[in-house]
């Protein structure tokens, strides 16, 4: 369907058609969102401890100190990969965007996942134009001190999935 | 809990305490499973076109063709994130293993996470001695044509998780 916008746009008008490589490397057109990497895959748990040692004891993974992000409501670990890594995620206080995850989903589960992009604000009206659900538009400072937002899961193959600005 | 045992055959028997380093860079201990690199993140979609086209026309990803994995019940295709893959996966037939998680999710949705391993085998021994969860502890060959376990989301923070040996 974009495709199809894309060629008119060409043809109308050939000065909007530029073509760019990202720093990922991901072939970056016009009008298209341009996703690069896998930042993280969030995985929320009920008892921090009891993962951290999972995947630093058992599994054998480097495991960072957990950090608490007050303003977020999240205690966050970071469980390193290689090339990506798992971000473990705990509720702090009630209203906690996790607390609901984890009544519904006791032994946790996956919460969302993170793919970097290049430009937010382009990221963003595209998607508005191709009817993707977005839950705030407005781009918002997130956990890493970066503007994200989150794709409805409706419109992603039932998948929360936050985009990064690099 | 493992780190103590580790400390334990350590001060017992140190010639049984080895490091290594694993391709991935990862610091591989006895007893450890010594994971590597997410290898992909799988994601069910009940229609597989119109979930390439989001990946491929609207976010500009790679995308490849979709390939019948007929011994498997599902037809896959990989969506290239640089670091990574997204990993589309689609039922075929009524016996396919992802069947009834569409059944129940019927939007898609994360089905399940893959980790590289450098030894299968090592890794079902050390997990089992966990009382870790595997779904089947004996290797089967999965549709990477590698050997593969997978670990049960109740031992594993609600997520599905396969690991397969590189």
């Amino acid at each position: 369907m974009f495709l199809k916008k894309s060629l008119n746009l060409l043809s109308n008008n050939s000065r909007y058609y530029t073509t760019s490589t990202s720093k990922s490397g991901v072939a970056n057109i016009l009008g298209k969102v341009g996703i690069g990497r896998l930042n993280h895959v969030a995985i929320a748990t009920p008892n921090l401890k009891e993962s951290c040692d999972l995947y630093r004891n058992v599994l054998g993974a480097k495991v960072s100190e957990p950090v608490d992000q007050v303003e977020h409501g999240v205690t966050t670990v970071f469980v390193d990969l290689g090339n990506t890594k798992i971000e473990l995620l705990h509720p702090i206080g009630e209203n906690s965007p996790i607390q609901n995850f984890l009544k519904k989903n006791t032994s946790g589960g996956i919460h969302h996942v993170c793919i970097e992009v290049d430009d937010i604000n382009h990221a963003v009206k595209t998607l508005l134009d191709e009817n993707i659900r977005i839950i705030d538009p407005k781009p918002k400072i997130g956990a890493h001190g970066k503007p994200v937002v989150f794709l409805h899961p409706k419109s992603m193959n039932g998948v929360l999935v936050e985009l990064e600005e690099k």
